[in-house]
């Protein structure tokens, strides 16, 4: 606990002067090469205000625009998740290890409904979720938060977790996390994962998220990096 | 615990009883004035098959068809919710008082997909959760157990709950804890409860409750006292 207390003072102190700064100058949030820390400081607000047993600290260390360190703690649960690129996910000490299981109609499925009621964009979003609940799966879940249902991935408790709408702040230590477990990241539509893009599937395998991909309705949004909207 | 693990025998071994002669017979489940244990020995099913975290034992007891006593246990919470009509609802003996948020748009509300994959069925549970996330409220979630949902209640974490396709051995335990904890029970139509019907609303309030049936497309499902199909 020492060294959490150290990596968060740390981070926190990091992203207190690089949003003053940044917010103060009106500037683009842009990931470079450079060392980042990448947080969220609470994710899963709304549960956090009501009380509800699902809240996180989020903290992922990114060079090069990749990932190399993620740290999850869920509060309540008192969990800590962490993990290095390479060298494994953990979960207070404990290795973490995907589902193996590949039949989606076996899977649980997480996504949460997130904050946007564009009709567009719910037309979308339920879209998606009726393709993938008839498939039918096993069951769908969300816990409110993107990092939890991350850990939930690479835990193995569920088989996959998608969503449009997310900030990078939100899934960059998660998405270690899976990969670290054993699992895959992949965009809505199948390509590469893009941090910045606001879209996300983390599964247990290539199978599940391939298979997910079919059944998404995919959109756009803003992406992380879009010039700051004047006022 | 002491006390939990004899409430917990003798349920258990009346529930067999019970089971395998009412089983046996071919006979309908019909709730009578009789003492009555309604027992859910695993709610959440789904979730304990992934290990995902909210599984529950529940347990009531009915006189004249009243729920008298409600024993709900959070196996992976660790959390043991008790309530006994008239005398208040507790958390490992903490009391529980629902929320005070009557604005809609400030609330939680939870329900779940059940595994109905009827299309009629699900082109009406579609119909009410797209109506209520528009409302909007703050946020919709689901446990994965209406024993749990309904504790969520209880304890203020959440506005509200609701559901058509749960069984009384969901809920039965579920109903007297959100009552004790100063909530109130509706059936979806806004009629009473009917603990038979597989419909609930269990809210905080009157006032939550009676904007969720403007909102809920009501269907209805065999009862749980309907004769038993024949194979």
């Amino acid at each position: 606990m020492a060294d959490f207390q150290r990596v968060m003072d740390h981070a926190v102190a990091v992203a207190r002067k690089a949003g003053e700064e940044s917010v103060a100058a009106g500037e683009a949030c842009i990931l470079t090469d450079d060392p980042t820390w990448i947080i969220d400081p609470i994710d899963g607000t709304t549960n956090f205000v009501h009380a509800f047993p699902f809240v996180a600290i989020s903290i992922g260390f990114s060079i090069n625009k990749q990932v190399e360190v993620g740290v999850i703690y869920s509060c309540l649960e008192d969990k800590m998740f962490t993990a290095r690129r390479g060298k494994g996910a953990f979960c207070n000490g404990e290795p973490l290890q995907v589902s193996d299981q590949t039949d989606i109609h076996q899977a649980i499925i997480c996504t949460e409904f997130g904050s946007n009621r564009d009709p567009e964009v719910v037309d979308k979003m339920f879209c998606s979720l009726r393709n993938i609940l008839s498939l039918p799966v096993q069951g769908v879940r969300g816990a409110g938060t993107a990092a939890i249902n991350m850990c939930l991935v690479a835990s193995g408790c569920v088989e996959a977790y998608y969503e449009i709408g997310v900030h990078v702040w939100d899934f960059a230590a998660g998405s270690l996390m899976v990969t670290e477990a054993g699992g895959v990241l992949m965009d809505v539509d199948g390509g590469e994962l893009d941090l910045m893009s606001r879209r996300i599937i983390a599964a247990n395998s290539r199978t599940i998220a391939e298979r997910l991909v079919k059944e998404i309705a995919p959109f756009r949004l803003p992406r992380d990096d879009a010039p700051p909207q004047k006022q």
